[in-house]
C-alpha cells in the first residue's frame, strides 16, 4: 500500500480503512512514510475530518504502537481520569486520593505543562522529593498498596501519538477534533484502566473555547473509549475563570490539601465531588450519584482522603510534612497585590490571562525541558460573581524578585472587569456525556 | 514569519499575502521550512484553493527562485509555446520550424516524458546525434540564426517548481489547479518569451479529463501570464483519441516531417495550423487568423518550414539526412497488427490506452533517468470516425522482440469499439481562451 494512495483517498473525502490507518501509523513511526507524507495526510484529516470508525481505528493503531500497561493483576476496577487542561486545574491531585480512599483503584499518569496551562507533574514535583518517574513495577506496587499513584507517562505509552503530535505542532494540524480525541484517548487506553472519566474543560482558558466544541470533543472521546470496550464518560466543566484561587505549582498543592480537608474553594470542591461521583459509580462502588457523593464526602470528613494523600506522597519520595505544614512548600516573599480601584461585583476574571501571567512569572515553561519555578504564581482573590470593596485585593502576583512581573501585570490589565450591579456566579458543571 | 502561522492561515481559508508566499517558496527551497511543513501547506492549498492573486504571486516567487532567461538581445518578438501533454502530441516539433520560417522567434524548452505521455526531448533524441542539452549561449546563438531552437529546461529555470513538484508527486497534491497552473507558468515565464501560446489538452489521454477542467486551467494560466505582463492565450484541443497516427519517439518524428511537407494527418495539421496562427497573430506577424494561416501554409508549401527544421536538426548535432530518408530513424522489424474483426465505423480509440501500451513497449519511462527505446511504439491505423472493413488494421504494435507485447495488447483490449452506423469525426479544436 503506497503512502501517496492513502493520502489521496483522504484528500478525496473517502473514509480510510483500518488497514490504511495501520499503514499510516506504522509507516509514520516505524518508517516507510516520510514526515512530509504524514504531514500531508494530517492536513487532509484536519480539513476533511474522520468518521467515528476511522477515529477509533487511529486511536487503536496508536495504542498498539507501544505497550499497553497491564493492570489485570491488580484487584478491583481501575478508573482512569483525564482533564483536557485549564488554568488552576489541580483536580486530579485531590481527586485520586479521595476515590482511592473509597476503595477504587486510580492509576494516574499525567503530562507536564506546556503553554499557559500547568501540568500535574510540575505541581506534584513542587513537593520536596516527590518522584514522578517510577517504573511500571513500582507504579503497580504503590497502586496495589495505596489504591492510587501519580506518575508521568512512560515512553512506551502510545509512542506514535508522541511522534504525530510533534509533527502536528509544527504543521498547523493541532486543532482537529478527530486528531485531538484520538491523541488523548490513545494515551488513556494505553494506561490500562477498565473505565475512564474525562473532564472536558470549556472556555477561554481551555483548549475548547465554547460548549459546542467541548461537547463534540467529549462525544468523540466517549465514543472511542466505549468502542474500545472501556466504559467512558465525560464531565464538561467551565474554564472561563481560573479554577479555585491558586494558579502556580506549590500554591496549587496547598489548595489541594485544603480541598482534602474540606476547606477548599467551592468551585474546586464541586468539580472534585462531581468527578469522584462518576468514577465511583462507573467502578461499581456506588449505586448512584447521591450514594457516591456521600462516600466521597465521608472520605474527606473522616480524614481518610488526606491520610491517603500523605501516604502516597511519602511512598513516592515526597516530604509528607508539607501536608500539615504547607510553609515547607516553596514560596516567595515578594508579592505584588492588584487591588480593586472601586467597589463592585467581579463581572469577569479571564482564565487565559491569569494562566499566561502565571506562566510569565515562571510557573510554566516555554520549551519542553525548561525548568519551572515551584514557588511563583498568582492567587485569584476575587473571581466572577464576588463582591469587592475599593482597595480589596483582586490578584496577588507571587514573583521571583520582579522577574517578568511587568509582563504578568500587562497580561492581566484587561483580565477582569467590575460591575455595579450584582453578577451571578456562573456554574462550573456544564454537563455529562455518556 | 513562522511557517506554522502561514500554514494555519491557508488552513483557515485566508488568502496568503505576497510576503507569506515568498516566505514559503524561499523557505521550502532554501531552508527554514521543513519538507513536512511545505507538504502540509501544499495539502491545504490543494483543499482550500488559491485566489488568482495568490496563484500569480506563487508563480512569480518560483520564477524568482532561479534565473529568468534573458532573450532581450535577440531581435523580434519571442513566442513561447507549451502543451499540457497528450498521446501522440508531436505538435511543437513541427510547429516551431513553421513559425520560425514566418520570421517569428520560437525559443522552445521542453521536458522529458514520464508516465503515458511522451516527451518532446525524447522524440528529438530519436534523431541520431540530436543534442537537447545546449548551454543558454548556444541556445541563443541558434535562435538568433535560425529563429528556433529546441532544448531541455535548464536546472536554473524555476528550481523551486522542481522541488515543490517532487514533493507534490509523493504527497497527493499534484491535482490542484493553482499548483498546476503556477508550476507550468513559472517555467514558461522563466524562459523569457514576450508572448505565450498554450495548448491545453482535454480528454482521457490528457491531464484534464473534461472541458470544464481544461477551460479552468487555461483561464488560470492565461490570467497568470497576463498578470506578469506576458500576453498569453490558450487553445483547447481534444485528447480523446491519440493525435495523428504515430505514438512512439522515432515514429512521431517521421510524422512531423510528413506534416512539414504538408502530408501529415489532418488532425495534426489542424492543431499545428491553429497554434501557428495564434502565435503569428500574437507576435504581430499577421493581422488576423486568416492572414496568419496563409503565412503558415506558405511556409509549408514552399518547403521553407521543412528546410528550417533540417537546419535546426543539423545545428543541434542531429543527422539531417533523416528528413529525406526517414528509414535512417530507428525502427523495429517486429510488428504485431491488430485487425478489425468485422466491418464498421470506429466509435472510440482511447488515447490513454494507446499511450500506456506504447509506454509498455518501451517508448516511455517508469522512473526519471530510465532510457527510452526510440524505435518502438504504436501506429494508429484507424481512429474515431474512420470506416474499416473486416481484417483491416486498427493498431500496429512495433515491439522490440516481443518485449511487454502481451501487456500492450492487454492494455488495448478495450481501447477501441466499432459501430455499424457512421460515426462523426470529433473536432480537435475546442476553443480559445484569451
Amino acid at each position: 500500500m503506497r503512502a501517496v494512495d492513502v493520502i489521496i483517498r483522504k484528500r478525496d473525502h473517502h473514509a480510510l480503512s483500518r488497514q490504511e490507518i495501520d499503514a499510516f501509523v506504522a509507516g509514520a513511526t516505524g518508517g516507510g512514510w516520510s514526515d512530509y507524507q504524514a504531514a500531508a495526510l494530517l492536513m487532509a484529516i484536519m480539513l476533511n475530518g474522520m468518521t467515528p470508525e476511522e477515529t477509533s481505528a487511529l486511536t487503536d493503531a496508536m495504542v498498539c504502537s507501544g505497550k499497553r500497561v497491564d493492570l489485570s493483576d491488580i484487584p478491583g476496577v481501575k478508573v482512569g481520569k483525564h482533564s483536557t487542561g485549564g488554568v488552576g486545574d489541580k483536580v486530579s491531585i485531590a481527586l485520586a486520593p479521595i476515590v482511592a480512599a473509597c476503595g477504587v483503584v486510580v492509576p494516574k499518569m499525567s503530562g507536564r505543562g506546556l503553554g499557559h496551562t500547568g501540568g500535574t507533574l510540575d505541581k506534584l514535583e513542587s513537593i520536596p522529593g516527590f518522584r514522578v518517574g517510577l517504573s511500571i513495577d513500582e507504579f503497580k506496587a504503590v497502586l496495589r498498596d495505596l489504591g492510587t499513584c501519580m506518575i508521568g507517562q512512560t515512553a512506551t505509552l502510545a509512542p506514535a501519538d508522541k511522534k504525530l503530535y510533534a509533527l502536528r505542532d509544527v504543521t498547523g494540524t493541532v486543532d482537529s477534533l478527530p486528531l485531538i480525541a484520538s491523541s488523548i484517548m490513545s494515551k488513556k487506553l494505553a494506561e490500562g484502566s477498565d473505565v475512564v472519566v474525562l473532564d472536558v474543560k470549556c472556555g477561554n482558558g481551555a483548549f475548547m473555547k465554547d460548549e459546542t466544541h467541548a461537547r463534540a470533543l467529549a462525544t468523540a472521546m466517549v465514543g472511542i473509549g466505549n468502542a474500545a470496550g472501556v466504559r467512558t464518560e465525560a464531565v464538561i466543566t467551565a474554564m472561563e475563570a481560573p479554577l479555585g484561587h491558586a494558579v502556580g505549582n506549590a500554591m496549587e498543592i496547598r489548595e489541594c490539601v485544603e480541598t482534602l480537608t474540606g476547606q477548599g474553594p467551592a468551585d474546586v470542591t464541586d468539580v472534585v465531588r462531581r468527578l469522584a461521583s462518576r468514577m465511583l459509580v462507573l467502578a461499581g462502588a456506588a449505586r448512584d450519584d447521591a450514594a457516591a457523593a456521600t462516600l466521597a464526602d465521608d472520605a474527606i470528613r473522616s480524614g481518610r482522603a488526606l491520610e491517603r494523600f500523605r501516604q502516597v506522597v511519602a511512598r513516592q519520595g515526597g516530604d509528607p510534612r508539607v501536608i500539615d505544614d504547607p510553609s515547607r512548600l516553596a514560596s516567595v516573599k515578594t508579592v505584588h497585590v492588584l487591588r480593586a480601584p472601586r467597589a463592585g461585583y467581579v463581572e469577569r476574571m479571564t482564565a487565559i490571562a491569569v494562566g499566561r501571567a502565571s506562566h510569565a512569572l515562571g510557573a510554566g515553561r516555554d520549551q519542553v525541558g525548561d525548568a519551572v519555578d515551584p514557588a511563583v504564581g498568582i492567587m485569584v482573590r476575587a473571581t466572577t460573581g464576588d463582591r469587592v470593596e475599593a482597595g480589596q485585593p483582586l490578584l496577588e502576583f507571587h514573583h521571583r524578585d520582579g522577574r517578568r512581573l511587568d509582563e504578568a501585570l500587562a497580561l492581566c490589565r484587561d483580565a477582569w472587569s467590575l460591575s455595579e450591579a450584582p453578577v451571578a456566579r456562573p456554574p462550573k458543571l456544564l454537563g455529562l456525556v455518556q
